[in-house]
């Protein structure tokens, strides 16, 4: 076996042709062995085998430095720098994350999980390579499906006139974002393939760069001589790549939309091995919500960018939506104006991602959106400390990082039908930007009617009235607060004021007025970090009062694969500590 | 006088080009006597006058819909929609703001100050009516300097496949943007202007738009005929028109840069009839001692995304940093990943720009930088409420949107040596990414020497040691704590405890506790937003305490063209209300 004597890169460069296409052919195997087993990113590891073979083959790794885009790519890319054991080992497939991770090896040079970055940080390598008069090569690589993020243009059209010097853009080609691509660089990027680089226009050029295509970049071979004609190189050129996203499972190859990222799953059939009960969440009861919305409404129209599965919107969905569907490809910034625009001209806009990529666009939603004030609503999911648990993909900064934007309604629901009453009234409503945090703790159903208006805006519920303390109890950590309830009435002996606040981004002051005659404390929940979150505004409320405020939420931190139920316990958010903190204040 | 006489765009309609050009000339005598007596954008609105006539000639406004990128070249548009009376008559210049706003006209759809917003906001409003089964024609309007913003190309993107109707895409080339142009897609403007629209690449093209250029930018009848030749187009197109900044007056012709944006000045000479007084400032003061810095390390690089005055670099002070100073363009994000690239491989970054703008970065700051923990340093002006005061380019949020997130250092100075000695740690140490407020009220010169190392993170300076009541002033807000100090020993006859917390990013526990012994109030002062401040953490921390917290800072609410003395007033900010309050409170 090659791969089990691969410890660095220099060993690789020591094998033969045909001895890398054995190596390529272990690699897959050890693909398999992980993906099966725990999951993962599938196709875009097993499209890349030979490309990053041939790059640790021609270059000098961790001298030449390599970035990754979204380095969800980059398992190859591990095994052959010291780190084949995460891949070849149950027990050592917590050794390694999916992602690059300086922390894991030298190779290694950013923590990486969003997309469209990578040309702009390895720019920033070369700027500093060339102050300090360094002669390294410098390679970004990037997906055909991230190329279409703001942030890739932006590196793009830097490097296609400022940088003077080596830099390599790999462009790897797949012909697939996630879904299928969505933008007019597509066409472009099919015509500069079926020409072999020799479009009429072409993407790369425009933006200054040179250009040079491989049409065979599942080849070894190939990709060994491409590099080898761009290694040293003394100016930025972009090497546009074509390789096959799954290559080597049929499965995949078949469907590259469901074997981007897989659960673990039975080689031999493909079916997932983990059983998720009815598999009925958040996403499909928005989507089948949607659809039927969309039916008697022609201007309701639900967009994403590249995320259409965090609203249910598979491929069956997408084409019964129509014309009222619509993704963007990965592009944030675009999807939020566009929404905005949509709601302008009088259409009823909803905008469905993943909360940690919601992040790219602070700019659009403070300015495109809410200084316009106009009626479109943002869902998100993956909002909670339950949601995924890589360090570049935490639900967690939600509230801090948007409810502090004038003019937006932050809407945080308990329940199911809280959650589709709170989506139907904002999407029939004129007046507000809204976002709404799908709740993290799976779909609670209490089988009776939610209120159906909330264009009272910042009204909170009182669900239980009591005395001596009030419970805060926002969104999916609403059922913490209910065991609260519990515990307070059976150990403590009174009842508490429970209260589902449901708006994040305001306070009710006539409530937390009135509470301050029978309540001595109010203590805060909330599913995301403590720091600017929904509690530190009710603890300045009450500032100056008499009543005593705790907030309940998780310290500010990046925190990376955690235990969920150890990170609670870590914040003091599990039931009976918050009880016990009651105890000691009151 | 013709554009007396027009009070829509029917008016406009009614003229012969003769007539046309008459117009022409007295919107541009219009236009000097607004801005050499008030200031404002004069490069973007002389170079536009012709287009913006034809395009209102041609289209039917506001059925068909016209968006502005940055709308600071919207001048033209508003005296031919109603408004010609801001522009003629001084009594009238409050009627009307710099950038468009809905609210003053039905022909201005969005409020836009930031950049590369129109295509995409644009497209929302076609894919609205597409929905709708409308027929209108959507016109977005960029410059070529916008045109390097993310969002920008990402509207591209989309409008070049996703869109199968009408949509007009006016790109307004004047071959500079706020200092001159940076980046690849330059290049290819240059061919495409060099060769009559027939380059042999072409960036519009390559995103899959039609496209047509016009060298006669500033000809009525040729962006008359242009006009007609793309009106109801069935397909997007991008209209290519050559113009010159500036137009119509030599000295804003001849120096681009300086008159982007002018302060009221003699019509004659072009000089400023504003007294600035000695004229240092923050900006002056960052680029003299970064230049200094730079001479005795070549690995010191001043970044900035098209900002440069904002850290004092005009174009001699950029000559003279040579390869240590990079401007990306319009072209934030870029800028962000750059200089976390640069302090990965040792170099010593500055970024500066103007707190507004820093907004378009929030995921870069998280994902890009402070994920990576990367030595760079962010420098911002404009952090103050009495900054900009155009609804579009508020600083009051940076706090609120930056603070939150881990690892960052946010540092807020609060006089002069206080700044460089922080900005100057900054640069040394390798530990964490800074961001570094800008005081904006001034150059306050203690005359002694500030401290040099800031690597205690969160150690809060006790300035003055007293009791009852302790003042935490944040930043530029430390000078209102010391009114506060004074008149609280007058008037209330003890010394309240004065500390600059220096740290906006975290919490000086061991003072907060330290502070229980002696006193029965804590104040927070901070030059931001109340939600998501500084102060409300400190609220949260002693929540459950005996102390009492009262946060000073301003309301969160979107604020246009406000009177600084005026929101201080109103949020009771000014020192003796504060201690109206302490009175009332101990």
């Amino acid at each position: 076996m090659y791969l089990e004597k691969i410890n660095s890169p220099k060993d690789v460069k020591k094998l033969n042709i045909e001895e890398l296409e054995k190596l390529a052919e272990e690699v897959r195997k050890a693909l398999m062995n992980r993906l099966s087993k725990i999951g993962g990113h599938f196709g875009p590891n097993f499209g890349m085998v030979e490309a990053i073979i041939a790059m640790h083959y021609v270059f000098e790794s961790p001298e030449d430095k390599f970035v990754f885009d979204v380095s969800h790519q980059t398992y190859t890319h591990k095994m052959l720098t010291g780190r084949k054991n995460g891949y070849l080992y149950e027990e050592n497939f917590k050794d390694v994350s999916g992602y690059t991770n300086p922390e894991e090896s030298e190779h290694d040079f950013f923590n990486v999980g969003h997309t469209s970055t990578s040309i702009s940080l390895a720019s920033g390598l070369a700027k500093a390579r060339d102050l300090k008069e360094d002669k390294e090569n410098i390679i970004a690589v990037i997906g055909d499906g991230s190329l279409g993020g703001g942030e890739a243009f932006e590196g793009l059209n830097y490097v296609g006139s400022e940088l003077d010097s080596n830099f390599i853009v790999v462009v790897n080609d797949n012909q697939q974002s996630i879904a299928e691509n969505h933008g007019g660089i597509y066409k472009n990027l099919q015509e500069l393939r079926d020409t072999n680089g020799n479009a009429k226009t072409n993407l790369f050029k425009s933006f200054g760069l040179d250009y040079i295509y491989q049409s065979e970049g599942n080849s070894i071979q190939k990709m060994i001589e491409t590099f080898e004609q761009v290694k040293n190189i003394d100016h930025p050129i972009v090497v546009h790549i074509n390789t096959q996203k799954g290559k080597g499972y049929k499965l995949a190859e078949d469907n590259k939309e469901a074997w981007h990222w897989c659960m673990p799953f039975d080689e031999t059939t493909g079916k997932t091995t983990v059983d998720f009960g009815d598999d009925y969440d958040y996403d499909t009861l928005t989507a089948d919500y949607l659809l039927d919305k969309m039916k008697k409404d022609k201007t309701v129209v639900a967009v994403t960018p590249a995320m259409p599965e965090t609203i249910g919107f598979n491929i069956e969905k997408r084409k019964q939506a129509g014309k009222q569907f619509v993704d963007v490809g990965i592009a944030e910034e675009q999807a939020v104006a566009l929404i905005s625009g949509i709601a302008k001209n009088g259409g009823k806009a909803i905008l469905g991602t993943n909360s940690t990529f919601i992040q790219r666009t602070y700019d659009q939603i403070s300015q495109d959106l809410c200084i316009n004030n106009n009626p479109a609503t943002i869902v998100l999911n993956y909002t909670s400390v339950a949601g995924l648990n890589d360090v570049t993909h935490l639900g967690i900064f939600t509230i801090s990082a948007f409810s502090h934007i004038p003019n937006l309604v932050m809407l945080a629901p308990t329940n199911k039908d809280e959650y589709i009453s709170m989506l139907d009234w904002s999407i029939e409503q004129r007046k507000h930007p809204v976002m709404i945090l799908m709740p993290g703790n799976g779909i609670i159903d209490y089988g009776r009617i939610a209120d159906k208006d909330y264009s009272n805006i910042n009204k909170y519920k009182v669900e239980e009235q009591g005395e001596k303390v009030a419970i805060l109890a926002l969104g999916d950590f609403y059922q913490i607060g209910e065991e609260v309830s519990k515990i307070v009435k059976e150990k403590l002996g009174f009842t508490p004021t429970l209260i589902n606040p449901r708006y994040v981004t305001g306070i009710d002051k006539e409530l937390l007025e009135s509470l301050k005659d029978k309540h001595k404390l109010v203590i805060t929940l909330e599913d995301g970090i403590l720091d600017g979150g929904f509690g530190s505004n009710i603890a300045s409320y009450y500032g100056d009062s008499n009543i005593k405020v705790k907030n309940y939420g998780l310290k500010k931190e990046f925190i990376d694969r955690y235990d969920v139920e150890e990170i609670l316990k870590e914040n003091r958010l599990t039931p009976n500590q918050i009880v016990e903190d009651i105890k000691n204040i009151i």
